[in-house]
């Protein structure tokens, strides 16, 4: 088996052979046609997968290669795994949606590294970026995310709602738009409206929210509403939020099957 | 010339032969191994590519497509023009780096969209994403961002030094991880400094701090410091910053002629 040695512009020695590796990478929201070729070119060149079996199966599977597929609430777990495979001389490639480095897997290795003794703790990690699910997101209705933003995760499992809602506090209150990740989920129906609350207080009911379901596969569905229209009911765990700072506009859908534009324009009044 | 259609899961209409379009698209950051499929594919069914000059050099020509490269400044002029091709009835691809929907041409282009009367407010715009710099700078140290953050431009051109100031403070207040852009110009030497200012009324002077100069190019240099270290001299427009937040931990380098990594763990304390 040939080594696949990807160019790096900025001086990191190419990996020997039998040196083992992980390779975090990011294969995008759902869809082919966002996979980097910096990305392929890893996949094929690791001898084995690991990841959460939904992501495992988006990738092509080789014959030789190694897939270690498992469930997705063990990041951790499959992070040391991953590291232990490569302490005995395997190439890894640790599989991500969107972009490994934004909500995802790449936090999670990096934790189990830094967490680990020997030769496990020794470990080269690198990380191979991948399109976040807002940007695509945003890019299916225009650019809501043209000037200054937050990216949020709403998700309390792993930190205190107190500093959930100071964040949305501050950036709705600095006129930041905002890209929120795990909204809601079937155990978690609250916060979502608390949260909308927080923003009420800060933004007019009119205020642009793209509601963006599973973009990229199948079932998406990206729809334009408003902070007052918003039906957080059908916000899922699979929905992507993006709600608009105080100058993010929307033009009406014309009448060639269009849908309505969002866009946060690069100006600022009072420039 | 046969029409590329790219396969959209969201309901879109496909392009008729002879009705002109712009699509925005994203190269990502300089080297072709993050361009998408995607955005090849919608670069190889352009009638016209438009955009500044150093980004559609980097388009392979092809015969029978027109180019139009033009200065960085114009970007209004730049997109207005797209229109006025598109309502003539051309497949126009404007040209980005980076991704366009982040501090790029697509709000350009729907500034335009939206001041356009007659056919050029007419026109279908789509926006085609790429990975944006913040994702391939936090990817060569780890994962910095790897939870809550804040995505904002230094440069007061088109926005008051006021907004900006306020955006830092409670991004830096709600201990966001920060991601900037345009930190800094030959013209714009004070702002950095004054914006480190900000931060370190918040941060303890040893929050890491990843300065990404170029990424991508033969000219990237990825270093990783501390806000107190941070020297704002070496900083230039080609430069982006990820400021950590009090979380963001730095895993020093080991023998393997590695560097030192930079993440952000999931977790937060007290949840």
């Amino acid at each position: 088996m040939s080594l696949v040695l990807v160019p790096t512009a900025h001086g990191r020695a190419a990996r020997s052979e039998g040196a083992g590796s992980v390779t975090v990478i990011g294969l995008g929201p759902a869809g082919a046609q966002w996979l980097t070729p910096e990305a392929q070119a890893e996949l094929a060149g690791a001898d084995v997968l690991v990841g959460y079996e939904t992501y495992v199966d988006r990738v092509a599977s080789r014959h030789g290669q190694q897939r270690f597929a498992t469930d997705n609430r063990v990041e951790a777990d499959r992070a040391r795994h991953a590291l232990d495979l490569a302490a005995g001389g395997s190439r890894v490639a640790v599989v991500s949606s969107g972009d490994p480095g934004i909500f995802a897997m790449a936090s999670a290795v990096l934790e189990a590294l830094d967490d680990a003794d020997g030769a496990a703790g020794d470990v080269e990690v690198r990380v191979v970026p991948g399109l976040s699910a807002m940007q695509v997101a945003a890019s299916r209705v225009g650019a809501p995310l043209g000037h200054d933003f937050a990216v949020l995760s709403l998700s309390d499992i792993l930190k205190p709602w107190a500093i959930i809602e100071r964040r949305l506090e501050a950036a709705a209150g600095a006129d930041m738009a905002l890209a929120l990740y795990n909204p809601a989920s079937k155990g978690r129906r609250d916060q979502l409206a608390q949260a909308i609350g927080v923003l009420r207080r800060h933004r007019a009911p009119q205020t642009p929210v793209v509601v963006a379901r599973a973009v990229g596969s199948d079932a998406e569905a990206v729809t334009v509403t408003t902070l007052c229209g918003l039906d957080v009911d059908v916000v899922d765990m699979r929905t992507l939020l993006i709600v608009g700072s105080s100058t993010t506009r929307i033009i009406s859908a014309n009448g060639a099957g269009g849908r309505d534009r969002v866009y946060t324009p690069r100006s600022y009044p009072g420039s």
